[in-house]
């Protein structure tokens, strides 16, 4: 039980980064207001011509994170057909997965350590589930997000480091003594 | 011992992504001869005026890597006093904490998951080594590996998703049956 739940710690840590997600694109509106432009021109900003835009970026993000829990412990996830084109949208894409992660608890990822896990664009391979979680769902899972903030920092949204950790459990140290 | 092993799991995991970081500076090195400029430039470079350049992303993720696994485990890591100017200067730093995190085995972990980690810019607060690893150092760790790439890549170098990958444990799946 020890291995399972340590494989489903990373779960809730992914919905708490979209929620941190949705938070930026909170500022990205406050921004817009300020500086007197409106936000949904980000939705199609991008740092490189050949790489996708903030929209795509949220929608991978949020992919990443589906994907990782349902395969991790062989799961089906519900289909989302990127279909978004406004921040309101993308705020309830987020929403949806960040509800979807929460339906997960430490006994569906019992004895799921060693599953193989096969991927769509990998044909005739398989990958370990901790290996596929660690080395492969997180790190992409991290890219769209540090992407997607990235593009809103780049374009002048006062996003920080804070914004991005978002909270965490910390404790007294007295009171531990 | 299975908490151990799933927290030093996450450490080869950094030390890939840390040589990943390095084969993308070498393909900045190929960018700048192919297109005539010189690759120190994009040391200085940034996406926005008040988040830190290529050099400092560089540092950032090396410490990030290198507290993740001294904290994690109760250790004291070495000094690095982010003297790097030059690419081949960066790449040595990244060497040498590719080695240092090499030096951990999955017993340093052993009942460090629910130890207190206590951090230096959060005074009187204590976090647990499994929140410390999960919520706060990979999260800061991809933040400044992303943020590195996303520079190089706004700036024309053709580094893509499986340079940022890297290499992956993948097996036959014919073999495994």
């Amino acid at each position: 039980m020890q291995h399972a739940m340590s494989m489903f710690r990373s779960i809730p840590q992914l919905a708490k980064m979209l929620n941190n997600l949705s938070a930026w694109l909170d500022k990205a509106v406050a921004d817009g207001e300020a500086r007197g432009y409106d936000p949904a021109v980000l939705l199609n900003s991008r740092l490189a011509p050949n790489q996708y835009p903030l929209t795509r970026q949220i929608q991978a993000a949020c992919d990443a994170a589906k994907f990782a829990a349902a395969r991790a412990s062989g799961k089906q996830p519900p289909a989302h057909p990127d279909t978004e084109t406004t921040l309101d949208e993308l705020r309830t894409r987020l929403r949806s997965v960040v509800e979807y992660l929460g339906t997960f608890k430490p006994e569906d990822f019992e004895g799921a350590e060693d599953n193989t896990v096969v991927l769509p664009f990998l044909p005739g391979k398989g990958i370990k589930a901790h290996e596929y979680l660690t080395a492969m769902a997180v790190p992409n899972f991290y890219f769209h997000c540090v992407t997607a903030y990235a593009i809103l920092r780049h374009n002048g949204v006062d996003v920080g480091k804070r914004d991005y950790i978002g909270s965490l459990e910390l404790f007294d140290l007295e009171a531990a003594n």
